[in-house]
């Protein structure tokens, strides 16, 4: 794991372009939490651009909280200039399992697409495996499915980094599991919170490339960092986004705690 | 008003599914506010989704901020199920009274849709009343119509409540007219202070059904009194938002000061 | 420069309503931007109303921050509406050396509408002048070429003012040169800051009609004035951004630096 030592700084220095088509409720809060960490966001949803801006840029994130009909196929089109450049892609199924036209969206972009990284919640991974689940509209819900079973087989069957975030997070490439402890409950009272993760994760991927498993993990135990900063300044769920963009800024390579993650190589075959 | 005491209570116990469809300047600020207060927010306003979201949230928000043509249909489609649902929908009518466009698509949601409350300020409630007033855009304006009597012939006229709030904020039922005073003039130097207002209604009115006047009036209260919090900490109105999400997190039921709400019988009839 | 004296209180004694056609990564932000400065935003993007609303509008302002197909034609609306009136029209070209889309729609808007003053990064001005530039999305990037004159090409052949903002900002009307210097690093590292500097400079256009250059070389100290007083009490980006429409709203007219503007008169000539 001591490539992660230095994916901090590299972000920092090379400042990669993270290219974002995301939804109208948490593009600032985005774009700022990029601009924090020390990467640089552009948002161009239109069909007549995504493509060429994904082409430009570091790294694609798909995000879609606030989808329309128009904006899948700008989606595959950026998806498709991040695929055909070699550049990490990341999809963040908001809601997957809160409607038919999240959860077919999902399934088309997949078909259409090598993903680098599905991260969602329980509830949305759970959607994208078929388990059974208990949702509540875009946040996690309930449910009892194994999700770190569910991960894995979306893992394996898409070929890609699966990222399960909550109280604690995992990611898996399918035979690998990371678990990340830490973080702080008003991460989960402030909108765009998994939103603006994914979008860091698309950031850190760019500099991680050659161990995607590793950028993920880093990049998730960062973020619980961040959180638990913030949450010893703040007084409530206002000042905490702003502590927690200012943690995003501030915090330095040695602050992050590797003890956090624990990876489990498992003989997990499908 | 024994029924008001558990309302905040029964909000946080349940975190109510609110569905906005919302306009792109206060989408971040509505579903931050939301989630401080305790509900669940979520915005969906395609087409393909928006009646799927409304039967599955507790109460629907219709905000016509940044409509467009395309919207319409699905805040249409998106009434009629929180209609068939039998779950209050709340409509801000945000600019009725600013361009001819606005006011026809308030007329065609009303004609279409039994809406259980309009919430706006004086120049969108007087332009749906059709009384004389001297709109500003979307904010208020100045006018000297009688805005309480606009208010409750637009509530008799289309069987709902009306809430106008500024200074003093009313609702009424065309019959009783709640007042409610208290707040703070930074409340209007905020963007989104009464698109969230309207949200924090409809998250209040599903736990608050039975009693819907009395479900708003608290609302206006409580929310006024989240103002005062804020505005003690605040410098201006660049930390007053931050306090305010904080504020409707830590505000409890005992803080509210139920004085602050004075109902009125009156032998209206039309 | 007398006349820079008044402008801030004449600002707020008017709050100029100003319609802003703008994008979704930026818009709270610069609602918010707007009022604590005394102003009063409203943003109206729709084919149906967007020409209406810079009729009742004090000035417009055009951001292809997020442009879509659509919306061109409502900028072009809102446009023809506001030099009709004679109002300011200010373009924001976000990303203009990014995309072909965006160079192309800069070169339709200039081409349909009477623009008052263009204001954009070095990047962007650039791009519009066709001058060898490395933009980076939609920040600024480096380049070596001379901005000054790529300004002063751009505001003879659209016959407008031009701003390049940026660690110094300069706005010229292609003979006189106005040179700001101020502002703080932490002034880049916020999303929309270049965005609602725009909006800033259409509400001062509204109500320094008559002396538009000193107009925006007001805006401009100004706006770095307000930076240098969030930078004073901020930690990081997070809570810089809430400190800055802190300053928005409290700074007076003696705070602003008018020795910070040094305009200069040259033999320029095209």
């Amino acid at each position: 794991m001591n490539s992660r030592i230095s994916l901090l700084k590299e972000l920092r220095d090379k400042s990669p372009l993270v290219h974002c088509i995301t939804n109208i409720v948490v593009a600032n809060f985005q774009a700022n939490g990029l601009l924090a960490l020390g990467a640089s966001p552009i948002m161009a949803a239109a069909i007549e651009e995504a493509g060429e801006v994904s082409a430009i840029s570091s790294s694609t994130l798909l995000n879609i909280g606030t989808l329309d009909g128009v904006s899948i196929a700008s989606m595959i089109a950026a998806g498709k200039m991040a695929n055909e450049k070699g550049n990490p892609l990341v999809l963040d199924p908001v809601g997957a399992g809160a409607t038919a036209f999240r959860k077919q969206t999902v399934s088309t972009l997949l078909a259409e697409l090598d993903v680098s990284l599905i991260r969602g919640n329980a509830g949305e991974i759970a959607a994208i495996a078929n388990f059974p689940w208990d949702a509540k509209g875009v946040d996690a819900g309930d449910g009892t499915a194994d999700i770190v079973e569910a991960a894995k087989g979306v893992a394996v069957r898409h070929k890609c980094l699966v990222a399960v975030t909550g109280k604690t997070d995992i990611v898996t490439d399918g035979a690998f599991v990371a678990q990340i402890t830490g973080g702080h409950p008003l991460m989960s009272q402030i909108t765009g919170m998994g939103c603006l993760l994914s979008a860091v994760c698309a950031a850190f991927l760019s500099v991680g490339k050659n161990h995607p498993l590793e950028a993920v993990a880093y990049s998730l135990a960062f973020y619980k960092q961040a959180g638990e900063r913030a949450a010893e300044l703040a007084s409530g769920p206002g000042d905490f986004a702003v502590h927690f963009l200012n943690a995003l800024h501030l915090l330095k390579d040695s602050d992050v705690n590797q003890a956090s993650i624990f990876i489990q190589k498992e003989a997990f075959q499908q």
